[in-house]
């Protein structure tokens, strides 16, 4: 006997089984048809890149968390581990071809060799999707458009989509002379929900060199609440004689008024404390919080950013994008109950009585198809109370009940799987009857 | 000025932009879709295992293509080259929560360090379907109206299941008592196509030692031509005494039945000459021919086999299954025209031309959305000319023609992008009539 291998997988990374696959499969495809109401379009890249595309980019912390090795060829290659790199090589690579505006979603793996020990997988899916090559505001608009369609379609109605802009602060720091400080400060604004306000402040002091009444307007700025428009004009009188504040005031109000205008306002807040990236995002920032979760965190975040490729091309490409955190929104709807784990897509269990009657099921599961019902038809002819035993445990909705006497009598009894109710339909060649119940029990 | 990383992919690895990946992604729909229909769940597994799980199994040629490296905790660890090693990993590692019968697809990358020379890629999807833990001829039918169900949601008509079953030629051996030089055998009889009839009869001879006589028995079975019964009257003939070719034929008989009973009959074609793989199926053996162009050989193949995680379970685990050739597929759709080439998904474009209406045409973009279609609004108020431009490039179908004075009018101009046709409809608070007009053009 030869020996077995025990099968397992790498630390970091994890099976999808179906009752994991299935919610995940259907948020998938609606992010997909959303994306594509706006006219994004897919894109797809290699998993393994040139290592030298991939390094350097995201600092030593990637660098460091990258998968990388020698192929065959003995090239330098590693994984992907983000899609932002991917998509920038492949715009600089194809630019001639794809022509700007360029709006393109990408739903795919990436890898990160990151410390398991911080609950966090090695192995994951990013959703992202960006519009390149257009200044404009209206592509920040549609892309909190697209935030807002996308959560309504998942099954969310309440949340907020959260957004900020990152002129206003620099802004700020232009009034008060100390533009050139925005790294440290944004790094000691980034803290603030875990260290407070007042450590902030200090921070913002010793790292950053502000004196207590400049530490003090910054974060008279970060800590502005209320409605929109009250938010709104507050910083309009904090940022008043910085050009570039002003717009990213103008640019907020923009944006507020016109997705208030065709989407649900309610869902949109403006929320200056929000400070996403130190470096990377120039303009419009998002973060999206879910009302009943608001502890997990943003579950569509992104921004504006001057420019995508330099790396690889002179180019310039500034864009706005976001990603949807697939993870985080699954764990989420888990915990809110809007999961139903079931191991099937097929909502119609046809158990397998009658060996002689054996066409007659496939004839009856075809037409059902046809109707757009799933059928997982049995596929041995043993005892109903172990067929329905199966079937109980992989969450089919309903089982049809068919045995000779049922065919010779032409009916058939639908069982209602959860509440063990059953009705009895006449059973005609079009199953037209039956397929009318199903459409009652199940739409 | 910092230097320039020129942008570029790997030997053997592809981008995919927007005109490849949108006929990719409704294929992998429908394959979801049809799969779904009859009950098989959804499964995915990491794209790294560790190397001891993934090699061993395919043999020398096959681990010479893996991908292999250490990770950072010193294992060492492989891409996966296939889904069926990892499908027989992950049934024995949960088989207790799976339970049998297990229906599982997946569509997924893999990765192969193949020669490029050969037009071969080294990364590429595969769309897997398998039913695992029973032997019923019910999942061998079901398999086959899967395939067919499948080519034809895709969009064919014309096409042909040839159907084997590997018990058939087994049997005619034990007749001949040459079951133990099956390998050689079935390996000369795989050149068929390639070397003709007569090399096959004398490779018969030198390699696996048959007579003369042997070798034209064998080839009589294979080269069984005609209507489905009459091959099966034949082959009934040739392995008379044979309990495991009896079964075989019966076996066939009864899966054609079946599918005759529920699909359409012509589609399946017993077919003897076809022998995939040497030693892993074990029962019935599928491939599918395009009738437009059989010369691309089969777009989708698979088949029965007795034990799928052998080296991982001591858990006997028959099966059966098949795979979509996702890339030959697209590449006869290709060939015979049925593919668009349009680089957006959304058929209707909204050029953007008056600044003061933006948010009236972000609420028209809203309505037409929830009817159902795409909707591109372009992000900045450019001429028309360079809009309609834009739009023609990415394959818009339909343009919405709405300045200024339309709005004032209350009417809309649609404009056919690819007659240049142009009507105009009255333009409502709800847009129904817009919504009627793009219907009759767009479905």
């Amino acid at each position: 006997m030869t020996s077995i291998i025990t099968p397992r997988t790498l630390k970091g990374f994890r099976d999808y089984p179906p009752h994991i696959m299935i919610p995940r499969e259907r948020i998938l495809e609606t992010a997909r048809r959303v994306y594509r109401s706006y006219g994004y379009a897919p894109i797809d890249t290699p998993a393994l890149e040139y290592l030298e595309i991939l390094s350097g980019k995201g600092g030593e912390e990637s660098d460091k968390q990258l998968y990388q090795f020698q192929d065959h060829g003995g090239r330098h290659v590693a994984l992907r581990f983000d899609l932002t790199v991917p998509l920038a090589r492949f715009i600089a690579q194809h630019f001639n071809e794809l022509g700007t505006p360029f709006k393109r979603y990408h739903l795919a793996t990436v890898w990160r060799g990151e410390n398991t020990q911080r609950g966090r997988y090695r192995e994951f899916m990013q959703c992202d999707f960006d519009t390149v090559g257009t200044r404009s505001v209206q592509a920040d608009i549609e892309t909190a458009l697209v935030i807002h369609d996308l959560l309504r379609a998942i099954g969310f109605e309440d949340f907020r989509v959260h957004i900020n802009n990152r002129k206003v602060l620099n802004g700020l720091l232009d009034v008060l002379g100390l533009r050139d400080r925005a790294v440290p400060i944004l790094r000691a604004l980034d803290k603030s929900a875990k260290i407070g306000p007042e450590a902030v402040c200090r921070e913002m002091q010793t790292a950053a060199g502000l004196t207590e009444s400049q530490a003090r307007r910054v974060l008279e700025l970060t800590s502005l609440r209320g409605e929109n428009e009250e938010v709104l004009c507050g910083l309009e009188e904090l940022v008043r004689g910085s050009p570039l504040g002003e717009e990213g005031v103008a640019e907020l109000r923009d944006l507020l008024s016109a997705v208030g205008a065709a989407a649900r306002p309610q869902c949109f807040r403006v929320d200056v404390s929000i400070a996403r990236g130190l470096d990377y995002y120039t303009g419009t920032i998002y973060e999206t919080f879910l009302e009943a979760l608001p502890g997990i965190g943003s579950v569509c975040s992104g921004g504006r950013y001057d420019n995508l490729a330099a790396l690889f091309t002179r180019q310039e490409l500034p864009g706005v994008g976001a990603s949807l955190g697939l993870d985080r929104l699954l764990a989420a709807m888990e915990e809110l109950g809007m999961i139903e784990g079931v191991q099937t897509p097929a909502p119609v269990f046809l158990p397998f009585f009658e060996s002689t009657r054996r066409n007659d099921y496939l004839r009856l599961a075809a037409l059902i198809r046809a109707a757009g019902w799933g059928v997982e038809f049995y596929p041995e002819p043993k005892k109903l109370a172990q067929q329905l035993k199966y079937a109980d445990r992989r969450g089919h909705r309903v089982a049809l009940v068919l045995g000779e006497e049922e065919f010779q009598a032409g009916r058939c009894r639908i069982k209602d799987l959860k509440s063990g109710n059953q009705v009895e339909v006449p059973l005609q060649d079009d199953a037209a009857e039956l397929i009318a119940a199903l459409r009652r029990m199940l739409d």
